[in-house]
Formats: structure tokens, C-alpha cells, sequence
């Protein structure tokens, strides 16, 4: 079975001609040209749609679309995706149907991204895992019994609004103290730009020295590597927030594979050896039992081989 | 169909007759006597068992058992259950049907009771909810589509050791800044202690002048209603906490009916009202949809109900 993954991002949209059992054939990447508004963004979606089709003899069954933002429980509406000006409670399936004659399926593109894992990732094997995407923003997918759980209203495994600090800054959604307050691609690079400021000889320096916003986790990770005291400090105290976040989820779900995932994942062990540190010490003992983090290395791809995985799995 | 569901707590066991459909015909509660060991203790529940037999010309088809402390998925094993002196990793339902000559079954006390709830309490009508209750210390239960979420392991919804500061005090178990070292009977009435020693003329001073740590929470909410500004303000301060626990269950599960119980939630709305207005505020927008905070009157039946609709939905 073949199916189209699109991963829609506010700047760029991905797609990824996925055969089942088997993994990506051909994957093309476009400009959202998200400012141009819905139908627009549409009209592309659905170009990348036929370039990817054309790339195939074998018939395209279906699509799917992770998409940011909140998913109804259906899977017909997304509401007021974060980057996408002018967008409401859209329904993106049934548009995009009208474009490009194929059923289309749709999903919060975290929560893809962890389906994706659970078909073709490390989360191959596993019956259950819990996700944590750790990129612009911090996202999650929560896999039970090999199913991706939505929750009653389709929202579920918002895991970068955990609070783990209710005294502690406040992040983009409203919520104080999340971890994506603390490792939101963001807030590290501000962290971190606090730190480096007050070692004004370190190497973290050239990094943007007017600018850290910008700074890229794998630049800590780069100089963690080259024994930099300061960068294994900013990844050691990061991955320890991350463990705490951890901690809760397990207490919650029971559910003890985590995987972690995406941009600020890359730091690797420094961040994670911290996390399994924290985590270790502050889960309830029989918890500990059975526990892990794994890294997917699977990034971008992710999200498109899990769209693609909803769309088989509906059509059959 | 009948079964019996017993209540195996450190101090009494507490047991039902349970119609289903119908609800609680007897009930009967004895000393535990733990400290004489586990098979004196399983000794007891067989004897409960035999008097409750007697109580009814029906049929008693199945036993179902409640007890604290972690319990395997199978629903065949419990591990150190706490306040059960020499219990190891303890096969309590074989253990139990060599004395009884009926088929049983086992949960975690604190699931059981969102069960009991679910089928007999304010969570009918309900397909998911989640079930805190606030007592000796916090636990909870979790309620998917009509059916108890244990877990892979068996051990879900530990809710009382979820973190909301990871500088906060240490409980019970190792976790640092859960939910119980807050909310939890006796630090609740440390807290309060702390409070109203620095009032020496407030009426609270009568609770025991000594020593606060058995300060009832319905002498707080009893104060309250008088119109005591401390009472309200050590609640209020109280549900605030509850509230970012809630926000912490809502953004994984999505699921937003919230249902309280046990001797803490007394208090009533002087505790959950604060607890309805701070996740209000910090859950991300759409969730508060549809968010809602129950009091659940059922105590500990909840728990005995729970076991026996165990023992009834695994005869069936």
C-alpha cells in the first residue's frame, strides 16, 4: 500500500511518498507561504501531492497531514494552528479532498510524529512509548497498545504544558513553569545566552555574540563534545528540567520507553543522561523498573512516515 | 449477579455485598490486625467474606479486593503494600480463593474507587474521567472509554506524586514537590499548623492546641463557613496546588472531567474552587472547554464498589 505523509509546517511543507512496511520512496519539500493564507497554502499542499504522485507507477491510495495545532477528536477540524494567519477551525480534510480526489486524513502533527516512530522509528517493538518532540516548541505523541492515543477530544499529550515549576516562567501557551518554558527551542537559547554572558572567554561566544536566540542546541552539543564546562552545565541543568517532566508522565501513564525527539534532542546524551538522572532518582521506586529514554533519530521524517501511517491504517 | 468487594486497609478491612446494578445490600467492617502478619490478615478478609455470604439467600458469584500499594497488570500480584508488615510481592487473590472457594480479584484500592464511581457514583454517564482521592495520601484512578487505565505494568495514575515543584518538599515516597506533599492528610495539616501558630487568637487554636498533625480538614472547612479567614486562605492556598496537578493530568489525558474524593475533599468548594480557578487559568485555552471539577460523596464504598464490579466485570 502506498500512501502521501505532509508534514505541514509554518514555513515549510514536506511530503513523502511512503510504501507500507517498507519506509519513504521520494520526498519533496515546499514554501508554506503561509501569509497567503488557507487557500493558498492548500493549493500547495496539493501540488506537492501530484509531484509526489508522479514520481510512482503504484496507485496512491491515500493521504494524511500532520498538522500544529489542536485536532478534534474526528479528525476533520484543526483550530487555530499556531504560524498560520487568518486560519480557524478548519476543515482541512474535506478541502483538501476537493483538491486532490484521494481520501485525506488528519492529525496533530506531534502526536504523527510519535506514530511515525511506532511504525518505522525505534518505537518499532514497542506496544507503548511516550514521545516528547523537542524542537521550536515541545510537543508529544502517547502510544498505547501500538495505538496512538487522542484522548476523548482529540487533544491529548500536550506534554510541553506539564508544569513542573508553579512558580516558573511563563511559556507561550499560558501555562507557568511547562518544560517547553524551560526547553522550548527558545527559552534554552535565552538560558543558555544568560549563562554565556557572564563567561565572556568561553567559546560558546562565537556563537552569535550580539544574538543568542538563535543559538543551536547542537552547538552546545558541539562544545560538550569538546569538554566545554559551561555547555555540559547548560544541557546537564536542561536535561534535569526534562526529567522532572518525566517523572510525571510515567507517574500518570505507567507508561516507562520514553522517546525523545527533534532539534534540541540532537545535545544527546548530555541532555538525556541528566534526564535519566533526575527521572531515576525522583520516580517512585517500582517505576524505575523497565524505564528508559531513547533517541529517535528520525526527525522531519517523523511526522510525514506518521501521516502516512494514518492513512493506510484508515483505509483498511 | 452479587459480589463482594472488600476494602483491605492497614487498620479495618471493610467489606460489601454488592448487587449489580443496585448498589451495596451489607456491609460489615473489621479490625485488620496487620501486624499479626499476612495470613491472619487474609484469614480476616475470608472470615468477612463467609459472615457477608451469609447475609443473603443469593448467590455470591465473585470477590473482588481493594488494596493499597502497587498491583500488577494481571491483577495477580501486589508488591509491599505499605502498613503490611513482612507483605513482599504477595499473590493475594490465590491466596484468598483457598479460603473463600470463590473466584477473586484485585486492584489498587484507589483505582478501584474511580471504578466504583464510575459505576455506581457520580462518574455514571461519564466515558473518561479522572478520579483524585485526597486522604492519608493522594491517589487516583483513571477512567478511558468506560474502562479502568492501569497501565502496561499495571501501575497508572500514581496522581498523588506527580510534580507541580521540583523545589518543592519531599513525600512519602522520594518525589520532591508532588501533589501529596501538599494536598496528603498529614501535610496538609502541618501546613495549616504552621499557619495557625502565628494566630494565637484564631479560633483554630481549639483543634487540638498541641499538636495540628491530626487537624481534620473538615474542622477547616467548618471554620470556613463560620467566615474563619485563615480557614479559607490555608484551603484556598490548598486548592491552588490541586489545580496545577489538575492542569498536569489534563494536558496528558485530555481528559477533562475531574472527579474528588476522600477526607480532604470535605473541605468542599473552599478547596476545589481554587482549585477550578487556577487550572482555569493555566490550562491552554481549549481545554477549558468542557473542564469540570465533581465531588464524589461516595468514600470508602467508592473503593468496595469498585472491587466488586471488578469481580463482576471479570466473571462476565
Amino acid at each position: 500500500m502506498i500512501a502521501i505523509g505532509i508534514d505541514l509546517g509554518g514555513t515549510n511543507i514536506k511530503g513523502a511518498l511512503v510504501k507500507q512496511g517498507e519506509g519513504i520512496l521520494e520526498q519533496l519539500s515546499i514554501p508554506t507561504e503561509a501569509d497567503q493564507g488557507r487557500d493558498h497554502v492548500l493549493d500547495r499542499v496539493a501540488t506537492l501531492v501530484h509531484e509526489l504522485s508522479q514520481k510512482t507507477d503504484l496507485d496512491v491510495q491515500a493521504v494524511g497531514i500532520g498538522v500544529p495545532g489542536m485536532v478534534n477528536r474526528a479528525g476533520d477540524v484543526v483550530s487555530y494552528p499556531p504560524n498560520f494567519p487568518g486560519w480557524k477551525e478548519e476543515p482541512v480534510p474535506a478541502l483538501l479532498e476537493e483538491r486532490v480526489h484521494l481520501p485525506c486524513f488528519m492529525g496533530n502533527d506531534a502526536n504523527l510524529a510519535a506514530l511515525g516512530c511506532a511504525r518505522f522509528g525505534v518505537g518499532l517493538g514497542y506496544d507503548d512509548f511516550i514521545m516528547i518532540t523537542l524542537g521550536t516548541g515541545v510537543g508529544g505523541g502517547i502510544i498505547m497498545d501500538r495505538h496512538l492515543y487522542v484522548g476523548p477530544h482529540g487533544s491529548a499529550a500536550e506534554l510541553g504544558h506539564i508544569i513542573i515549576n508553579y512558580h516558573g516562567p511563563l511559556s507561550n501557551s499560558n501555562t507557568r513553569g511547562g518544560i517547553e518554558a524551560y526547553l522550548g527551542q527558545r527559552f534554552l537559547s535565552r538560558f543558555a545566552a544568560d549563562l554565556i554572558r557572564q563567561h565572556p572567554e568561553n567559546p560558546l561566544q562565537k556563537y552569535a555574540p550580539n544574538d543568542f536566540e538563535g543559538l543551536d542546541p547542537l552547538a552546545l552539543y558541539e562544545e560538550a563534545v569538546r569538554g566545554n564546562v559551561l555547555a555540559i552545565d547548560i544541557l546537564k541543568q536542561s536535561g534535569e528540567k526534562l526529567g522532572y517532566a518525566i517523572v510525571n508522565y510515567i507517574h500518570v501513564l505507567d507508561i516507562r520507553t520514553i522517546i525523545v525527539s527533534g532539534g534540541v534532542a540532537r545535545a544527546g546524551d548530555y541532555l538525556l543522561d541528566p534526564a535519566r538522572d533526575t527521572a531515576r532518582k525522583y520516580l517512585m521506586p517500582p517505576f524505575r523498573d523497565g524505564f528508559e529514554i531513547l533517541y529517535e533519530p528520525l526527525s522531519n521524517e517523523a511526522a510525514m512516515l506518521g501521516a502516512a501511517s494514518l492513512a493506510m491504517e484508515s483505509c483498511d
